[in-house]
């Protein structure tokens, strides 16, 4: 049941704009959802998506604009007047209004605000700017019901009424009081169940959860999620009800933030996707690509160093792949359990309980593997004591990746960097190179050379 | 104003245990939440956490059960009557009942079932039962409030306070006909602002979304998310309203998505946390240690062939590092693109405008690279042709890795295996094979060897 963009319908699209043909137009898109003309118009030029844009109500279009893709909203905002984007403003919830036009320039920013028609709604917007885009304050909506603990039933509903005309999903009532400090909140339920003779201070509830403006995006999705919450009021300072937090927006900072971790893993250092340009995409993914050339020029550096031992005794050399991808393995492994633990809270630090706990799952992995290997070189090439080092030095690594890779996430995230970094290819290539330093320095000490 | 656990809690928690202090457990601990105090058991050892929760009311056991970590829960659940676990089950809603009543053993679960005092619920849950867990009827709960398009506003406003009883959050009235198929629904809002004289078939909305019984789980997410919803009802093949899925479901799915993901291309294979055992730890990590040494055998085969070689021309050996993690990373990086492209449908199949992007990308990065190789190469070894042989054989090696990262996940996709366990130690070790190959094969056509 859901909608599929068709080539038949971009063709027909394509017809109607080429002549104008406005009203047509309009019947082929009036039904659709605006998330399902949003990815029409990403199918279409710039130009075109403008036309269509300009074609329908403001209505439509201004809830269109939000889940356009960034490079399309761009270029029809360049292209609409102050006015015109002020229109589209007017039409949508404060904390989505906030974030497009924290994508205007300075400038342009103050004239649209002036041009918007609702002064109320265009304060509201105005305040939302100033907070941080990942925090509570730069995710929270001013558009919520609220209403007074002094208040009877029969205020409280008449208030609701109006309220919720602008609100577009009501979650919960808030309870607050004189000065606008949060008190509790009513339920919807007890709204459809309660008798209308009752006073707000005797049924309303007064345990609730809140976040304060500053609260980090990520806290308050583990929070929303912890207590599956659908909404959540957010208070300043001084714990007046500022706003409230709705979950398709946790939904949204959830999403990004695994899509985040998961491109750090995978060495992409920007937001991409697979429709970005040539350009977008190289510029995210050259900058590991460099930095791991210039730490493996390090690791060539120390092959060249050892050069002597493994022409002696070469399967040292032929080893080295396998040294390096289990090490690599291994290291990210742990890293990424680090990571995962430091995300939902199971690990807050280095404890040397989980240390000891990850050093013995690589001492019996790195066990197992080093008794294969040895069994292996053995068979293959009788030359037993090369084997034995080999063998020797693998675990060595092991161990050393898998403290690195323990340490280095939680060494990041002391220092508020991203620990998904760790689960990179910088991990993997410094791996490499320590790696191979205590592998030919273990064989050569077992060899004796 | 989280509540956080405490060290002095657990510790006076254990005290009362010993001392079999139930009234003090149960101040302690009456008024949190019971997310909380599934934490807080998390923490004690099981005979602990049996113990306080029997001392607990079964409305709030069972809400915690819902919390616990696995092993955990399976060991309380191990430790009740049925007719223990039946009183949990009644006091949960379907979905959640359901999913609990799955972990049970085949004769457990028929004896658990009839002990449920509550009839209709019991029905409700064993009807859940019979729907795989990853589709649209796996997730589905019982609990939703609907009423009939033929009813006038009246009947309506008093059946949906009765059936609001039993539903947690009403999100979305609900329109069926008589034969329960579902035609609409009405907005809570709607319920909010409009007069009470007015008749269902006049003001419901005609429009909306709904999934199948069959519907997979990540589908039902992408809907969601795409149009924002919060809840959406699941209809079965006549059409019949026969559940409903709520956003926080999906957000757990969206979660459990994304760390399948991320921990597929740390090269994990089970769903493990840090804090789980070391057997458990070992087993999600050898596999794909030991898939990796298999393949990196391969690769010392390769080596072992081209001893000629790199003893004549030593500086290609020493590049061998770089040249694995140029295509590890390049291979990774392309993947990740795939699978996230997949995963939010911008990309559906092989399409030959991405794999050209692709290429491009890569050529533009592995020319990059290749001469500034080639420049370092020349200045260090001052070998000319060994340092331009290095570098073409990079440019194909990179070439390679990005076909191989691209066209992988497509093919394992397509095939219904999971895209991402491409970006995972697979599509690495496999490049260093036939990296290795390639990089010499090129080599020594250069070398004339």
């Amino acid at each position: 049941m859901e909608f599929k963009v068709s080539k038949e319908l971009i063709h027909q699209l394509e017809e109607h704009i080429v002549q104008k043909n406005d009203k047509e137009l309009e019947v082929l898109l009036n039904d659709l959802h605006h998330a399902d003309i949003a990815e029409i118009l990403d199918e279409l030029d710039f130009d075109e998506a403008t036309y269509i844009f300009r074609v329908l109500d403001s209505d439509k279009t201004a809830e269109i604009l939000l889940e356009l893709e960034d490079d399309l909203r761009e270029n029809i905002l360049s292209r609409l007047s102050p006015k015109e984007i002020a229109e589209e403003l007017d039409e949508l919830e404060t904390n989505d209004a906030a974030d497009i036009i924290g994508e205007l320039s300075q400038e342009i920013k103050a004239e649209v605000i002036s041009e918007m028609l609702d002064v109320e709604h265009a304060k509201d917007i105005v305040d939302l700017l100033r907070y941080d885009e990942n925090s509570a304050g730069g995710l929270m909506g001013k558009e919520l019901v609220k209403v007074n603990e002094n208040w009877n039933v029969l205020t409280c509903v008449k208030e609701m009424r109006i309220q919720a005309e602008n609100v577009s999903r009501v979650h919960s009532i808030y309870v607050v009081d004189d000065e606008n400090r949060l008190k509790g909140r009513l339920s919807l339920k007890d709204l459809l169940t309660t008798s209308t003779k009752t006073q707000i201070g005797d049924i309303y509830i007064r345990k609730l959860n809140f976040v304060n403006v500053d609260t980090e995006d990520v806290e308050v999705a583990r929070i929303m999620q912890k207590y599956d919450l659908e909404a959540i009021p957010v208070v300043d300072e001084l714990g007046r009800l500022v706003g409230r937090i709705t979950i398709d927006d946790i939904v949204d900072v959830i999403k990004d933030e695994a899509d985040k971790d998961y491109q750090l893993a995978a060495g992409i250092t920007q937001d991409v996707e697979s429709n970005d340009s040539v350009l977008e995409l190289t510029k995210a993914r050259l900058p590991w690509l460099l930095i791991g050339m210039v730490i493996e020029i390090v690791a060539s550096f120390v092959l060249k160093g050892n050069e002597e031992i493994f022409k002696l005794h070469s399967t040292l050399i032929i080893f080295v792949p396998l040294l390096s991808a289990t090490a690599g393995n291994i290291g990210v492994q742990a890293s990424a359990i680090v990571v995962q633990g430091l995300a939902n809270g199971t690990l807050k630090e280095f404890s040397r309980g989980y240390f000891t706990k990850e050093i013995t799952v690589s001492m019996i992995s790195g066990s197992i593997i080093s008794l294969l290997l040895l069994g292996y070189h053995s068979i293959m090439y009788q030359q037993y004591l090369v084997g034995f080092a080999i063998s020797i030095s693998m675990i060595v690594v092991i161990l050393f990746a898998a403290t690195l890779g323990t340490l280095v996430p939680l060494f990041l995230h002391k220092n508020k960097i991203d620990p998904a970094i760790a689960t990179g290819p910088f991990i993997t290539t410094t791996n490499d190179v320590f790696g191979i330093m205590l592998y030919f320095g273990v064989a050569k000490l077992i060899l004796g050379f």
